[in-house]
């Protein structure tokens, strides 16, 4: 078990990554103040390893909330089903919740324990890759509304998250790229040593080696929780984390929520600053290229949706291309590990590498 | 005009208390960052005040949301209402939310404050009494659940405060006493001298002398202010502002809310916090009487409802005859003036001052 501390002062917190986490007690019980623990899970992961974490809080009251799967029930009305059992069942202010699921669960969750009763502790046991090295650190939590998503949530940091790799032993192939995805962000936004050992160990971690995403995990969340700690509340530096996020949200909104996985999205996103850094001179043709190939060898796709259009990058951007004057800001690379935050940049280079992911 | 500042690090905000403040934009324009203003208001208040809000708002971008008047409507729906506006009318993370309206509009402005994405600025304009001396100051937000009051929502602070008492002279005389009622609970839990202004001023705050309401608002923010600057998140002194309150709730959970108004429910129950504190034998008969005579001259109740019986407030205060061990903790007066926190009493002080509020 590999340990990481997240820096945020008196909000401080560990992240324990590492194989049987679930079923060890001892992890979390200096992490729960009362008596009462509120474990918050979905249709899928509950089956699964309910069972194992209830067995490990066997010490305290647990009540559980079983959520729908899938990020379209990520609503103020399920919330509501865990303020209901949180009620039913008396849960003081002094009780702790745990978020046993993927983003979606650790989302809500998290943002339950904002605003129960105005704010009670929570732990995060995210039980997919993507949530290990993405919703453990930086504490943003959050619902999503008709007009928008995560438009309403709060910053509220965790106790306590458990990064458990043997979970990831019955995720589904194409939700570990998702993750991996968000991984090689890590590396192009600021840590180009890490791209080099991603290229030696892709197949590892495809593999699910628990040593390799051990390490992955626990990088991933460090080069997070670094850039966390300069930004806690996403004034300047926070938006690096956005890198291929903006391509990857209008390629999300175009197809629908749910038709890509997030991290598919951000895969060919990424493809798409890389190849617009390029454009602009600011990364050699070279680099572009090597980042477009980690993130094949990841298996995950490099080119947008054949089915969209300019037209469908250029309105979900909110860009017309009369007003194209470069008000759009989007996160580029200056070099293979380092990411700029920018509305520097030629119109002709976007709309050049729009029409180069869709051909 | 008087200014009274809350001390609270990098949260910390000014009130300003006095006639005509809606009318000056100045006073807003320091606390407002963007070009956008999405102002929260009931059907009651806002065909009153919400114009003349508007015009010290002529250089924003002014969007407003008129919610339905009442405690019933305090719920995660009707807040969503509030995000509805918000998102239609495309307001970013820089907009300013400003509450018009008594504490359910600050409630519920302040939480929707808190939660879009994930916490914009907000400026409280409270106009109720009730509202300028509570509510102004705390940082508390939050909405009614069904199985609970305000179990759901957030410590936030505002911007600004402005208790502008002009504003006052539209508020029914029922709701000018229930504001009373705090205001004397601020001089009964920690201001004695407060106490004398008060039963000499009585009179005037009736008659809502301008000069009278300021000097009555200012002392008691700065008495609240005070005790939060002490205990922001509720953990120790805090809970002295619950004076009244414990026996304040079970009279309002019993007759159903909105029977009696909070403000003279919580006047009834200082009276039995007082009858209470001379059984015990901390403070004299004497002093009982007196506060039992100022919260009269307000003219408020000073006995319980007569419909209702010793069982309901037993079941309301969470508490069993055959249990009833000491483990309810009241706030309770060792001096007029000097409230404090305790589980110490004989359970037969308790019932003995339920039955006298019931004779």
């Amino acid at each position: 078990m590999q340990t990481l501390n997240v820096d945020l002062g008196d909000r401080s917190y560990p992240i324990h990554i590492g194989a049987d986490l679930l079923s060890q007690p001892e992890l979390l019980a200096p992490h729960i103040a009362g008596k009462q623990v509120l474990v918050v899970s979905n249709e899928t992961v509950a089956p699964l390893y309910l069972e194992t974490l209830k067995a490990s809080l066997a010490d305290y009251q647990v009540d559980t909330v079983v959520l729908p799967d899938g990020e379209r029930y990520k609503t103020l009305e399920t919330l509501n089903l865990i303020f209901d059992v949180a009620l039913e069942k008396r849960h003081s202010r002094n009780t702790t919740l745990i978020a046993l699921g993927g983003g979606v669960v650790g989302d809500m969750c998290g943002f339950a324990a904002a605003a129960y009763q105005r704010g009670v502790k929570f732990i995060q046991i995210p039980t997919t890759l993507l949530s290990q090295v993405d919703s453990s650190v930086g504490g943003k939590t959050g619902v999503n509304h008709a007009l928008g998503k995560n438009m309403i949530g709060a910053f509220w940091q965790p106790q306590l998250v458990l990064a458990d790799t043997t979970v990831l032993s019955t995720l589904p192939e194409r939700e570990l790229s998702a993750g991996i995805a968000e991984v090689i962000k890590y590396g192009l936004l600021g840590d180009a040593p890490f791209i080099d050992w991603l290229e030696d160990n892709m197949s590892a971690l495809l593999a699910k080696d628990e040593a390799a995403l051990t390490y992955a995990i626990h990088r991933s969340c460090q080069n997070k929780a670094d850039v966390v700690a300069r930004d806690e509340r996403e004034g300047s530096v926070r938006a690096w984390l956005n890198l291929g996020h903006t391509f990857g949200h209008a390629i999300e909104h175009s197809l629908g929520y749910g038709e890509w996985l997030h991290g598919e999205a951000v895969g060919a996103g990424m493809v798409m600053a890389a190849d617009m850094s390029a454009r602009l001179g600011w990364i050699s043709r070279a680099d572009a290229e090597r980042a477009t190939q980690l993130i094949a060898a990841a298996r995950l796709p490099i080119k947008a949706p054949s089915s969209m259009t300019e037209e469908q990058f250029l309105s979900a951007m909110a860009v017309d291309k009369k007003v194209l004057d470069g008000q759009l800001r989007l996160v580029l690379l200056k070099a293979l590990g380092e990411a700029v935050v920018t509305a520097d940049f030629e119109p002709s280079a976007l709309l050049a590498t729009i029409n180069e992911s869709l051909s």
